[in-house]
C-alpha cells in the first residue's frame, strides 16, 4: 500500500468519518479534564478497521494525520505485542493504550472505546482503598438517575434502571500501561455486563457499542465518580436502600 | 400534513425561532454539566405548539431537525399516554420527560421548562435526606440577595425579596421518568408560587412564563443549589435569622 | 437629541468602544459564573458619559443597543433618584445597581465599576459571619502574591506588597440594590484605600482608574475569594505572619 | 536594528513561531484559571532568541506585537539587572518573571518556561507549611499515573514511572518577584532532575525542553496539584506503599 493510499484512510469530508471525529472528541475532552497532558485517549472501530489516537500528543491540538489505522484481522494473535497497521503518521509511536482499546473491541464488540485520567475517577479508585479488602476492587452505586445511562450489558436489551446497582470493576494499576491488558481481560470476565473498567490512581476505559454509547456512558460515568466524590465529603453513602413508590415496566 | 409541511415547523432563519433555541440552550447547558449524557432537556411552548428534544440525543450535538412538535389542544386528554405529533425526527423516540414538560405548559402556562441533571441538584436532595422527616421534601434558602430571580408567583406581581424565603419542593424519583408526572402535578397543587420541582436523586424541573425566565430561574436556582452544597460543607446554615436594615419598597 | 443621534452613542466599529466592551466584558464574565441568571453588571465612564448594561438580561447575550447613556455633569445632584438618559434601549429598564456604579465614579473618578454575584464573594461574606462581631464587616488576608494585583489607593503610587494585608469591607445587604448607595458610599469613606466592597450574601463591587484595572482587580480578587474558602475547607488562616526573606524596593 | 526590522522578530503568518504561541498558549491558560489577573506567564526559547510577555497585560488578550525579544548571549553577565532587548513593545515594561524564566533557559537548556498562579499550585504550599519543618519545601507524590509526565531529569532518557516519587521543590516567596532568581537557582541545584520549582503562596514555575514538554508538563504538575488538594480533603495520604503488581521494563 502506497503512502498515499493509507492517508486515503484518514482523509475524508465526512465529520463523522473516525480519523475526523477523534480529534474532534479528544478536544473536547480535554476541556473536560480528561485528557491532561496528552494523558487518555480515544480509538473508535469501524468494521475491521481501527482507528487510533498515537503517544504522547497534546489532545486537544489532534489532527487526522496524526491517527494510526490497523486491520483487526490482519493482526497476528500469536504476537500480541507486536501489531502492523494500515497506515502510521509520520513521526510518533503507537499508544501504549492500544491494545487495552482492542480487547474492547475484540472481547466485546465494542465501536468506541475512551480512556481518561479523570481526577475523578483516580479518586474514586484512591477512596475505595479506604474500604474494606473485600469491597476494594469495585465501585458501586446505586439510586441515583443517571445510572439509567448504561446499558444492561452486551446482548441484553435496554438499560440499567434507576434502582439498580452500577459496579464498575478496578483493577490495579502497572507501571506499563500495555501490561494492564490482562487484568483489563480478567475484569471483563468476571464483569460480564460492565461497559468500563476503572484502574487504581490511573482512570479509567469506557467503550460502547458505537461512538455516541461510549461518549455519553463515558460522561455518565464521570458524572457519578464526581457525584461520588462530593457525596463522601458530605458524609452520604453511595449504596442506598430507599423506597421504591412506583413500578418497573416491562 | 405531508413531511415537507412538517418540516416547516422546524425550519426558520430566526434564531429565536424555538426549533434553534433548543438546540442553541442544550449546547449552553451542557457546557453547564446539566445534560451530561444525552441526561436532561428542554422544550419551548409558543401559544399552543410545544417544541421538544428527543429522547437519549447528545444534546450539545442537537439540530433542529431532532426537535418534536405537537399541539396542546390536539392531544386527547382521556390519553394521557398517547400523544400525536405534528412533526417527528425520523430516527428517534420522544423524550419520557415530555409529559412533565406538558405539566408545565397546561397547569402553569408556562413558556419554557428545563429539565437538568445538575449535580448541585442532586446533591441537595441527598442533604435534605439527611434531614428530619419533616423537613426532606421541600429546600428552603433565605437572606442571599440571587433569591430575587425568582418571581413570586403565577398572577403575582414581583419578584421575591432577598429576605423572603426560596421553597422548592423535592419529589422522590420513580423507575421511569413518565411516572414522575402525577408527582410533579402533586407539588405544583401543593406549592402554588413554585417555578421549580426538584427531583430526589435525579435532578430539576424548572420552567418560566418564557424562555427568558425560564432559563435565567434555572440558572439562578442552580447558582442557590451549588452555594447550597458549599455552605454545607462550611457549616453555614441555609436558613438564617438576620437583621433587615433597609425597608421593602412597595 | 432625536433617537438616532442617541443611537451614535453605542454605535461604534471600535471594539474598545465602552458599548462594544461591556456586552464582551458581560459575556466572559458569564462563563466565570460572575453574572449568572441576570445578576451583576458592568459600567464604563468615558469623560463625563457613563455607559451602562440594564436591567434584567441575560449578560452572555448583551447587544450595545441595549447599552444605556448618561452624562455625569448632567445629572441633578439634589434628585439623586432621578437620573436623565442621554441614550436608553427601547425595551428595558434602568439598573438599580446605577447609583453604585455612579459613586465609583464620582466619589472614586473610576473608569469601570464591575458587580458581580460570585459564589466566592458571597461564601467569603458568609464565613466572616462566623467570625467575632468585630471582625465580621471586614476581609482579611495577606502573604499571597496575588495581593499584588491591588493599587494602593486612589492618588498613592504603586500597588500593595506581598506581605501586605489587602482589606475589603463588607456592608449589609439591603432588599433593596439602591439602598445600598448610601452604605457603599460610608464603606468608601472608612475604607479610603479599597478599590472593592463585598455586599453580605449578595456579591462585590469592584472599581478601577480603567477597564483594565477594573478587570484585573475584579479577576484577582475573586481568585483571592475562592482561594480563602478553599483555605478554610483545609483549615489553613487567612492571615499569617510569615518571615520575610527579602527586603521590599523602593 | 530599525523598529521595523524589530518588529520582523514578532511577525510571521507560522502559529508555532514564538511570538504567535505565546499569546495562543496565555490564552489558553487564562482559561485554566492559571494566569488570571494580569499574573503568571510563559517564555519561549528558539536557540539564541527568548520571546517574552511584557508585564501586566491581561493574558487573554495578548497579541504577537505585546512580545519582548533578547539575545540571550548579548546579555551581559556581570550585570544580570541589566538587560537589553532586540525588540520591546512601545507601552510596557518587562516582566518581573524575566530573570526567573531566563534561569530555565541558560541553567537547564530549557525551550519553554511556564509561570503559573494556578491556586491548586498555591493551596499546595499552603498545605505543606502544615507539614513539619523537615517536610515543609518539597513536594512529594507516587504511585499515581500521572507522574509518567515528567521526564527524569535532563540528560536522563525517559519519564518518570508510576511508582516513582515526584519531587518539586518549594521557595518561599519574596517581595520582588526577581529577587526569586536566586532561590529558583538553588532549589536547581538541589534538585538537579526537576522540571519545576513551587513558589510558596504564589504558585509554580515549570519548564522543558521545548513548548510541548513545557506545557504538557505544567499540566501533569497541575492535574497532580489538584488531586493532591482533594487527596487532602479526602484524609488520603499523597505518599503511599502500594504492592507493585507487573516488572518495569527496561
Amino acid at each position: 500500500m502506497s503512502v498515499s493510499d493509507a492517508d486515503k484512510l484518514i482523509t475524508s469530508d465526512d465529520q463523522d468519518h473516525p480519523a475526523n471525529l477523534i480529534p474532534a472528541l479528544c478536544a473536547k475532552f480535554w476541556t473536560l479534564g480528561w485528557v491532561t497532558g496528552t494523558g487518555g485517549g480515544c480509538s473508535i472501530r469501524d468494521d475491521d478497521l481501527v482507528y487510533l489516537a498515537p503517544s504522547g500528543v497534546q489532545k486537544e491540538l489532534m489532527k487526522p494525520a496524526d491517527i494510526y489505522v490497523l486491520s483487526l484481522s490482519a493482526q497476528d494473535p500469536t504476537q500480541p505485542q507486536q501489531r502492523s497497521y494500515l497506515r502510521s503518521p509520520p513521526s510518533y509511536r503507537p499508544s501504549q493504550c492500544t491494545p487495552l482499546f482492542l480487547a474492547a473491541f475484540t472481547r466485546r464488540g465494542a465501536g468506541c472505546c475512551i480512556h481518561t485520567h479523570s481526577q475523578w475517577a483516580v479518586l474514586v479508585t484512591l477512596l475505595l482503598e479506604q474500604h474494606e479488602e473485600a469491597n476494594r476492587n469495585v465501585f458501586e452505586v446505586n439510586n441515583i438517575e443517571q445510572i439509567k445511562g448504561f446499558g444492561r450489558g452486551p446482548g441484553k436489551a435496554g438499560n440499567l434502571g434507576y434502582h439498580d446497582t452500577l459496579r464498575i470493576p478496578v483493577i490495579e494499576n502497572t507501571p506499563h500501561e500495555e501490561d494492564l491488558t490482562e487484568y483489563l481481560e480478567e475484569a471483563m470476565e468476571a464483569y460480564p455486563d460492565t461497559y468500563a473498567v476503572l484502574v487504581r490512581r490511573h482512570g479509567v476505559y469506557v467503550w460502547g457499542d458505537n461512538v455516541h454509547k461510549a461518549k455519553t456512558q463515558c460522561e455518565s460515568l464521570d458524572y457519578l465518580f464526581q457525584l461520588a466524590v462530593e457525596m463522601k465529603k458530605l458524609g452520604i453513602p453511595w449504596i442506598s436502600d430507599i423506597p421504591r413508590i412506583a413500578a418497573d415496566r416491562t
